[in-house]
Parts: C-alpha cells; sequence; structure tokens
C-alpha cells in the first residue's frame, strides 16, 4: 500500500510513530507560523501541519500550494494537537508533515465537495464521481452495502441460496413494458430484461431448490416519474413448502434484523391488517402508521340532516386532527385547497372545531346542532382541542382524497419523523382488479398468485372474481410500499384459468408462460415468495424521500445517464448486424 | 412449514417421533408385505415404508401407486430400519407411514432425475428444472453459492464494498460487440450492456471508495464457442494507492481462502512467472503447472547436423515425457497426427527414445550421433525410459504447438487431475499487441492497463510499443485464466496517448471515454484491480470442464434459452414504440 495509515485511524497511541497517509486535501488554513491542511478519504480527516521554524521551508511552501482535491501522499511524525477537535475521531492528532508528494492534481471541483453542496442536481449528476466524494452521498451507498450483507447474512444463515437468474429473457406483453436486446445470431428476434425474475424463482422451486434469493437487477421501460429508475435492484426470495404465514414470519424477521444490524433499532413485532380494513381506516393499501389519525365514517351521524352534498354522498368520512382547532380560517382554507388540487379531486372540505370551551365551531353549522357535532366528536374520540376534517363523496374515491390529507396532517403535525419507524403487513389484497377503462381484470398482483383456497370457489362465477381474495401481502414501512409477494399457483389447470380470465387466449398463454405450466406438471411443490425494493428500503433506512442517493449511478427522468452520456447512437454498421432500421428519429 | 423435518435430517435420535416430511418420490419398492418409497428433497432422501398388518391398507395401495417425482406430504413415525443403508446420513431410520398427502402429481419425466441421466443435452436444456433436480447439477449450483458467500466474506472483512453498477450503459467500439437496448424515451439512442464495469470501477476509485468488489453480470455478444455464454459472471475488485504487489497478495488471499473454505484445501503460496518465461517455458500465457513437462530449447545442439528441417527453423523445442520410450510407433503416429491437425497446425514430430539400456532410439537417427542425442537427453534433464518429443519452426508458433502437445501429453500420463489445484500468477503482460491482420496495435489487456513506469518512456517510440511491458496479471489455475487485472492509468495525458496509440481520434476519445478523463483531472488517486471470471471459477472448483452446469440457466451455443425459448419475436408495437424497423429476416 501507498499509505500505512489510512485518514481516519490514527489516534493519540500513534504519537511519534512515522506514517505514511493517502488523501484528497479538503482545506488549508495558513495562519503564518503554522500552515494545516485536511487529507480526506473514504475513512476519514487527518489534519497534516507544518511549522515554521521546525519543518523544511519548502514543505511549508507545497503546503500553502495545495488546491482542493488533489491527491497527496503524506509522509509524517504523528503529533498531539495542542488544540483539539472533538468533532473528528482524529481530532486528537496531527502528522508534521516530513514529505509531500503529489500523486495527483485536481481542478476546482464545480460545486463543494462538503456535507451542504451548492451543485444543482443536473451537474451533480454529471460530476457523480465528485458527488460521491461528499459524506452523506458516500453513507448512503456504504449503507445500502451495510443493508445487503446484513440481508445475505440472515438469508445465507436460513440456508436460502442465492442463484443468480438470466438477464437476456423474454419478452411478456403482461405488465409494464419490457426493455427489449436484439439478437443478432438471432434476427429478427428479442430477448427482454426482466421485470423480476418471476418465473424463474418458481422454476427453482419447482427444481427442488426450496429457499432461493437473489439481490437482482430489474428492469422496466416506464415513463420515469420521479423517483423512479429503469433500473432497479430487487430482494427477491422464494420457499417451497411454506403457507403465508411461514412467509409472514420469516421475511419479518429479516427486516427486524435489518433494523437491528444496520439502525441498531429493535423494531417491534410487525402488526398485521387486511388490505379492506387499511382501506377502511386509512383510505390505503401502504398506510402510514407512525401516527393513527385513522378514518371515521360517519355517515349515519350525518345523514338525513338535509346537509345536500352528504346527502348525496356514498361516504363520508372524517379524521380527528389532535390539538388543531386553533387553526385560523387560512389554515383551513390551505387543507381546502390542498384536497382540491387536480391530483387529489377533492370537491370540499368540512370541518368541526371542538373548542376548548366545549363549543364546536364548524362550516356546517346551518345542518348540524351542537347535539350532533358532539355526537360526531364523540364518535372520532375528539377531545376539546382537536380539528375534525371530514370529506364525502364516492366510497373508493374520497377516501383516497382523505389519505392525502391524512399524510398532509401528519407532516404538519411533525408526525412522520424520519427517524421513527413503523412497519405494517397488509394481507388479503384482491385477486382481481377490474378496469373500466379496459373493461377487463388485471391481476393485482400478478397473474401467477394464488386466490386463498376458500375464495376459489368464486372464480366459477364472472361476477364474483372482484371478490376473490389472494394469498398476497405486503410490507409497508412508513408508508411505503418496500415489500410484496404471494403464495403462487402451482397447479397446471389453475394457472391456465388464471390466465383466460386476464384475457389470455390458450395460444397466448401457451406461447408466453407455456415452460411455467409443463414446469407444474413434473411435480411442482406448493411455494411462495416476496421481493422487497431494495433502492427504496435502503432509501427508507437512510431517511431519505428518494433513492437516487442511494444509486451510485442513477439515471435522470428522461432515463439518462448524465455522466456518460447516455443513451446513444450507435453506429450504422451495429445496425446492420442486428437488421435494423431506425423508422423516424 | 408443511413439514416438520426435511428429508435429509432424520437419525435414530428422532425415533418414535412423529413427523411430516414433503418432497419428491424419488422410487417405490413393493416386496409384497413390505411397500418402500424414498422420498427426496434438497436436503437428502428418507424412506418411507407401510408394512402389511401394520399400516393401514389405504396407505399400503396409495404407496403403490406414487409415480416418479409425485410431490407428497408424509406423515408417520420415525422407527429403526430392519435393514440399515450406510450411504445416506439417513440410512438408519424409517419412516413408517400414516398417512400421504399428494402436494402435486407429476407426468413421467422425459429422461431419468438420476445422477447419472439418458437425457441429451437440448432435453436438459428445455426441461431445466429437472435437469436441477439431479444431484450433480444441483451441488454445483449449491457450490456456486458457497463460492459466492466465501468471496464477499473475504473482500467484506477487508473493508471492500460492494456497489452495484448500471447494467444500461453505453456502447463503446473496443474490444468485443455489445449487447444494445434501444431507448423508448430518446428515440434513434441506444444502451449497451457492459461487458464489465471497468469505467464504473474506475470512476468509484476517483470518487474516493478505496475498494469496491461486485459480483457482477457481464455481457458480450461474441460468436458463441463452446462453453461460453452471452450472459456470464465476474467477480469484479478495484482498490486505490496500491501497487501490483498490493493487489496480488490481497487476490491471492482470496483464492486461498476459497479454496479453503469451500475445498477444504490449503493452496500453497501461488507461484508467479513473466510473460515472457510463461510462453518460454510452456508456449501458453496460461501454463497448466499441475506437471512440469517444461520446454527445453535445442537449436544449440541441434543446428548444423545437416537436418535441413532444423537448419530452416527458427526455433528447435522439445519436451521430455517420463517413462515414455515404451511409446509404440502407433502411439508416436498418434501424436504425430495430433499436432497434424489443422487447429494445431505443425509440420511434424522429432521423437527420441531414451531406451532403458542407455541406447537412443529417434525418428532422426540419420543426422545425429548417439553422442549428440546423449547431449540432447542430458539437457532436457531425460532419464533412460523417458521420451523425448522435439517441435520445430517459428518461434510463436511452434511454442503453441508444442504447448498443446504437452497437454496432450499431460492427458495422456494421467497428469491433470481435476482434484488437484494448481495456481500461477503470470506477470507483466505485453502492454499492446500488434495485429499483422488490421495493421494496427491493440491493447492486450484493455486500453485503461497502465505501462511499467520503467517502460513509460518506450512510448515515445513507436518501434518500441511491442515491448512496452504492462503491470497487468493473469491467474492461471489448472491451465485456465480465471482471473486477470492491472493497475491502470489514472492521468489524463497518459490515458489521451493510449487512446491514440489504440487508434481513436482525439474526438472518439472524448466521445467514449471523455467522461473518464475528465474523472481523471480532478484529483484520481493511483488504483488497480483485477476481475475473475466467475462462471469459470465455480467450473473448476467443481472439477468439470463445462461452465453450463455452474449456471442455472444456461443458454445453448446459439445464445437461445431452451426452457424459455427466447429470443423470440416482438410485436409490431412495440417495434414501432422503440422507432425500429426489422430490415431482413
Amino acid at each position: 500500500m501507498l499509505r500505512t495509515h489510512n485518514c481516519g485511524e490514527l489516534r493519540l497511541t500513534h504519537i511519534n510513530t512515522s506514517v505514511t497517509i493517502c488523501g484528497w486535501v479538503q482545506r488549508t488554513r495558513d495562519i503564518g507560523h503554522l500552515i494545516f491542511a485536511d487529507i480526506r478519504d473514504k475513512y476519514g480527516i487527518t489534519q497534516i501541519t507544518a511549522i515554521e521554524g521546525t519543518s523544511k521551508p519548502e514543505i511549508q511552501e507545497q503546503l500553502r500550494k495545495l488546491g482542493r482535491e488533489t491527491v497527496v501522499k503524506i509522509i509524517g511524525k504523528v503529533s498531539e494537537r495542542s488544540s483539539k477537535n472533538p468533532n473528528i475521531p482524529t481530532g486528537d492528532i496531527e502528522i508534521l508533515v516530513e514529505e509531500i508528494e503529489i500523486l495527483n492534481t485536481s481542478k476546482v471541483p464545480p460545486f463543494l465537495i462538503e456535507d451542504e453542496t451548492d451543485g444543482g442536481d443536473e451537474l451533480r449528476m454529471e460530476y457523480r464521481y465528485l458527488d460521491l466524494r461528499r459524506n452523506p452521498v458516500r453513507k448512503n451507498i456504504e449503507l445500502r452495502h451495510q443493508m445487503n450483507r446484513a440481508t445475505r447474512q440472515f438469508l445465507d444463515d436460513l440456508g436460502f441460496i442465492d442463484i443468480e437468474t438470466p438477464v437476456l429473457i423474454k419478452s411478456t406483453p403482461e405488465g409494464a413494458r419490457d426493455f427489449v436486446v436484439p439478437s443478432r445470431m438471432n434476427q429478427g428476434e428479442f430477448y427482454a430484461l426482466p421485470q423480476s425474475p418471476q418465473t424463474f424463482k418458481q422454476i427453482l422451486m419447482v427444481a427442488g431448490f426450496d429457499r432461493y434469493y437473489q439481490i437482482v437487477k430489474c428492469f422496466r421501460d416506464e415513463d420515469l416519474r420521479a423517483d423512479r429508475q429503469p433500473e432497479f435492484t430487487q430482494i427477491d426470495c422464494e420457499m417451497s413448502f411454506i403457507t403465508q404465514e411461514d412467509i409472514l414470519n420469516t421475511f419479518e424477521g429479516l427486516i427486524r434484523h435489518l433494523f437491528s444490524q444496520v439502525k441498531k433499532y429493535e423494531l417491534p413485532e410487525v402488526p398485521r391488517m387486511t388490505y379492506d380494513d387499511a382501506m377502511r381506516f386509512y383510505g390505503s393499501d401502504k398506510p402510514d402508521t407512525r401516527f393513527e389519525m385513522k378514518f371515521v365514517e360517519l355517515n349515519e351521524l350525518t345523514k338525513g340532516k338535509s346537509f345536500l352534498v352528504f346527502e348525496e354522498a356514498e361516504l363520508i368520512v372524517g379524521i380527528c386532527a389532535t390539538n388543531c382547532a386553533s387553526y385560523t380560517r387560512k389554515q383551513i382554507d390551505e387543507l381546502t385547497d390542498f384536497i382540491k388540487r387536480p391530483q387529489i379531486g377533492a370537491k370540499g372540505l368540512v370541518y368541526v372545531r371542538c373548542e376548548l370551551d366545549g363549543t364546536f365551531k364548524s362550516s356546517v353549522d346551518k345542518f348540524y346542532s351542537s347535539e350532533d357535532l358532539q355526537k360526531i366528536a364523540t364518535k372520532m374520540n375528539a377531545k376539546a382541542g382537536d380539528l375534525l376534517l371530514i370529506l364525502s363523496g364516492e366510497s373508493h374515491k374520497v377516501r383516497k382524497q382523505l389519505s392525502e390529507l391524512r399524510l398532509e396532517m401528519g407532516n404538519k403535525l411533525g408526525l412522520r419523523d424520519k427517524n421513527k419507524f413503523a412497519a405494517l403487513w397488509v394481507l388479503d389484497f384482491p385477486l382481481l382488479e377490474y378496469s373500466e377503462e379496459d373493461n377487463r381484470f388485471y391481476a393485482m398482483h400478478h397473474p401467477f398468485t394464488a386466490p386463498k383456497p376458500e375464495d376459489e370457489i368464486l372464480l366459477q362465477d364472472e361476477k364474483r372474481w372482484g371478490d376473490i381474495r389472494a394469498n398476497a401481502y405486503d410490507m409497508v414501512i412508513n408508508g411505503t410500499e418496500v415489500g410484496g409477494g404471494s403464495i403462487r399457483i402451482y397447479q397446471r389447470p389453475l394457472q391456465e384459468k388464471m390466465l383466460g380470465i386476464l384475457g389470455f387466449s390458450p395460444e397466448e398463454a401457451k406461447a408466453q408462460f407455456g415452460f411455467l405450466m409443463e414446469a407444474f406438471e413434473f411435480g411442482a411443490p406448493p411455494h411462495g415468495g416476496i421481493a422487497f425494493g431494495f433502492d427504496r428500503l435502503c432509501s427508507i433506512f437512510g431517511g431519505a424521500d428518494s433513492i437516487r442517493d442511494f444509486i451510485a449511478f442513477p439515471k435522470n427522468n428522461s432515463g439518462r445517464d448524465m455522466m456518460i452520456k447516455s443513451p446513444s447512437p450507435i453506429a450504422q454498421a451495429q445496425l446492420d448486424e442486428l437488421s435494423l432500421n431506425i423508422t423516424k428519429k
């Protein structure tokens, strides 16, 4: 090694040791008779010093001239600092420089390499290698490594084995859009990049591998909304001879292990909630359970009072915002504006202030007596000082709207602390979801999910398809779906039936998934699994909203890598070899 | 779990325990009053038994009817076998069946699910899930997992961190052909799949990550020779602030750790050899050093004796095959035929038998006296009973030919035992390799490899380019290159010079590698690394010639996945979205 020590390890015990360190110049300070520089590497920062009268004059001169981010090798003796820095682990010592070797120079970086930088997103993406030098970004990538390592440790110990599935697979029309890869050797034919290793992991169960996992890249050619990446990483798992309960226990174990190992946080037992309850109480299949503020349905107490809006509504439902009775008209107007935004689309907001003096003040005083409001307040468990926020309309829509309002109130009340963690299992998802638009059913999870055995009978009655529950489950942390899975179909007739319901002709079913259905005929064991979104999981552990800074080289919202300038045109010769033409530009 | 125990764990200590196992029916035996079945899962085989008069008659009937590969759940009591099977860990016990549940049926498999199968390659690829049930194949995949785990353990402990680099990158014309991925959002533009994360790992060093690794899929759209896969896996590593010596020591440590952990074999210190010596003594830059049989150059002793073939040859070189003097004329003719095959292309073979009585018998007796042959034998360290095999011709070609002959003799003499391991570092590779065909230099390793500092001066003299040695190294095990790497260029001017030598115009260099050269200007540390071919490494540890059975889902020689039938045509709508047309079919 060019160094004897890294920049994070020298302590008082090293005093008088001759050492060599290598790293980047973070900053220099020249106070006349003393010249300091902070030398940085991944492991820390070490102060180096030249003292007038003690150090060689040329050393002082060299030190003075060191530009930021210059790469240096420093030889010197460890010395106790007269003025210690308790904020860094090496703060007790400095190195009295005897020799400086400049290993590489640096131009002036286009933004500050500091915890708080002045670089904009695009610039940081273009000079990603400089952004990655910044502590917060570097720590995210290190956190990701720790998460990876702790995941493997947990699964390895349970006898899961890591099996690589192929990246060049086959395009399937179901679900999101595939990235495709033209085959040169098979002209006119294409591979596809996997959206998940779903069918392969099931095949591995048929092959008898019993417990599989993989931390694996997946790909989706979707229009990129903020914080979606065309390539992303999953912790992908599958088990045989299990029930749903086994999966829940095993992977609750994984998540608790990760919190314990990586965050030193002992996550309590993960509560479970049915999909129906999640929708009823939170208006969302991924409720943020760091705070309560459950929905209370008010149809009984609000109907029949001549308030036309409520009379016409399918559902009247509210939340109680603790200690918010003092909200001003302006604040309430802001909430109204919030829910009226087109993305949310509510028509209006009814509020009831539970004043500290026991009276009520509401936007519907004309229709509801004090007693009426008292009843509502009682039903909503409101105390004096609370604010009731009530929406109404079509059940499905109003729940979504109130869910947004609930989250907004959570934000306003500081109930969504990034350093607090609430995990939740959401269970019993519907198997099928009807699309009014396409006039057909889609698989809510995917076409391989098994219906609950007790609901399987409903498959025979098209009118009941929407009522069929699946053995499917999501893990939600802090209101984000971090993982989901299901018990799988493992018998050909049921799989054929399911693909039929999803609109596959028998020929299409065979062309796309024939290999899987055939595999089911050669002794497929009962099996099920789960996949966690690894980028997202890391960002939640890191307390960040964006997944981008947990990915070493993310792409921007147009799917471009700003650093390497990709995608890019290719040579005509390459196109010719692939028998392809670009039809327009 | 559907089971209380797996099929590999029951022992005498479990006698009288009520257990439930799940698995596949391996075979049944009906000997009248006793009916046996072997139930198999990943963990082992357990015998289940029904006894006439003891078991319920319907159980016997069920057991009798069980077809191979049926998936069953068996409830019963563990009992000591009267006739034990010492060959399997569960051989002391059997389960007296109380209940059988058929979890899934199986058609008759198209080939035997036994260690030795009757299935051909194509059939085994098509029904890969059945092939993977076979012990030898399953064990390869398990070995791969162990290798993966032990690699991570070693590198994690040394402070390497696993960082995922992107799969959708940019096409570069240098080197092998890229797989490309059309971008829908950036019409007419393409991503490429990485042939290696080379530039990204260097960027990570510039970013200060100090020690990086990744076990990562890479892609090459090459014409597939036997045992090459379009997607393959590398153990990819890079370190900063190091010398070549540090890399060699670190990764020799990795390989020894793998042998120790996975094979329980203590690999001795790995010898080192320069590229020049490897070529001189073995005619190969990846010599199989499980056996000696070094080349001995004989120009001095053979020239000037009127044997025209030798007179005209640039190099006369031989090997000594111990105890092969007894080879018959026919055997020697076979060797001659072997080296005359077009793939090898030698003109002829000269032999000298060192007879047990101290005389010599050779194919060139006419030209060489007994004393001449004695001198040759002495130089070649031959003993009575040995056979000398001598080739001649152009140095470069004759070395390659003799290398093939040496390996063939190694095979014949049983010196290439798959359970014996000999590792070797080959060092000091040439930086550049001249292609007569293209009339230009190519990078022997890749364009980012640094010349040896002492040879850097030769860059100024085009005539000396071929003499420049690189700080590049390969690890060879049993005659196979399992890994290779180099110290990298980390300064822009040298990188520009190198790309210029390789025929890049400044514009091309900037378009392809501008980001890397720019990164070098912002304080790039000295760095270097290595990559191991993980599939190949696994196959060597598994004692197999083919990498295919160490890959769960390999592709065939046409790049096809026979199981999922990929690649395949895609819909016109997909092509339209990508603005692509197929020009011919």
